[in-house]
């Protein structure tokens, strides 16, 4: 690996982890707001949610200066700021290429619209789907519509959920339309171009970590 | 948190990353496989597939020695390897909760039975849906058949794939049969008691982590 590339994944990884750190942050301050809390402080998000303060205080501080001494964070406020550096403030539209159950899962996935992503069209070549919609309304194109649809809806995420076979084909199509950030389903390892972000959901990692906590048996010792 | 959660948390946290590791290199051994490579070193596995030769040689080497010096590591058997402490080589029965299209497309998702897992049955409430099967063949069943279900099939996993509002219920209900790893793709926190690993696979943050990276407006610029 180049030098170059090397500085690239490394800042990479640690954008991903401070993006999800985030997000977590995020997700609980919803919680917090939602049972009416107005402000928290590092330790008590910490506390409540089994996170680390010292992380809380240093990835927000990184940001700019949200808190106040001794009374803590506005949660209105720090939601706000979240969502700003996430870049949530505006949302963002999203196309699923694949309109089998995944695809279809996610079109209608609750958690995204929740969270400023519009899911504004899906995509297959099956003649069956395309032209119908999902339950939730996303209509299904067919792909040679790609480059169209992504340019007439501001389309800047492109999600991958077809066979592994495909993928790899469908990646290359959608980096063909301009699209900069790509969403992974597909089972194996996809190429992008530089500009281009990819991210792998792949759904067997998170099975294969649990496979490892058996395998320890740490049940019953660790946690 | 007191120490003891704190080191769980730690211990937890570490075991998640190395695991996730293992799996991305068990992914790559299994492409250079296919292509019918027989050895590889730490250094070309690295650049043929972006990784981090020093992370990988570290990781490795913390469960003994596979590589053989200046030839590099057996492809075949650093997978067989892997496949031991990701405690694939027994193959793990798991049951989804939920028969949505986000539990009728992870029932029926190859990757996970590629990687030794078998989805063994569904779960749901609805009439429509309990006594049929997926287009796979897995087997949708009542919850209220869970604990028999599981304990006749040996379940250790339990995935989650119900709306919010009904996941940290189906997650008690989970725990109570005995099962000790739990896969959560609901959005939100849930709890389980000591002892049970959960993991979650929010859809969300994926996302949320690729509109950080156009708010940053990194492309064309980091990678």
């Amino acid at each position: 690996m180049s030098p170059s590339a090397k500085r690239r994944a490394a800042t990479d990884q640690v954008s991903d982890l401070i993006a999800s750190r985030l997000s977590v942050y995020l997700r609980c301050l919803s919680l917090l707001d939602q049972a009416g809390v107005c402000t928290v402080s590092s330790s008590a998000l910490a506390h409540q949610f089994h996170l680390n303060a010292a992380q809380i205080r240093k990835d927000l501080a990184y940001f700019g200066e949200f808190g106040v001494r001794g009374v803590g964070y506005s949660v209105l406020e720090l939601q706000r700021h979240l969502r700003t550096i996430l870049g949530l403030d505006r949302r963002l539209n999203v196309a699923i290429i694949g309109a089998g159950n995944l695809g279809l899962a996610l079109a209608d996935y609750p958690g995204f619209r929740q969270e400023g992503f519009n899911i504004v069209a899906l995509f297959d070549t099956l003649p069956e789907k395309v032209g119908k919609r999902t339950r939730g309304g996303v209509p299904i194109h067919h792909v040679k519509e790609l480059r169209r649809v992504v340019s007439r809806n501001h389309i800047t995420i492109g999600v991958v959920a077809v066979p592994a076979n495909a993928a790899q084909l469908v990646a290359n199509n959608i980096v063909s339309t301009g699209i900069k950030a790509i969403l992974n389903f597909s089972p194996g390892t996809l190429r992008v171009p530089p500009g281009v972000k990819l991210k792998n959901a792949d759904l067997t990692v998170s099975l294969e970590s649990l496979s490892f906590f058996l395998a320890r048996g740490d049940a019953g010792e660790e946690k």
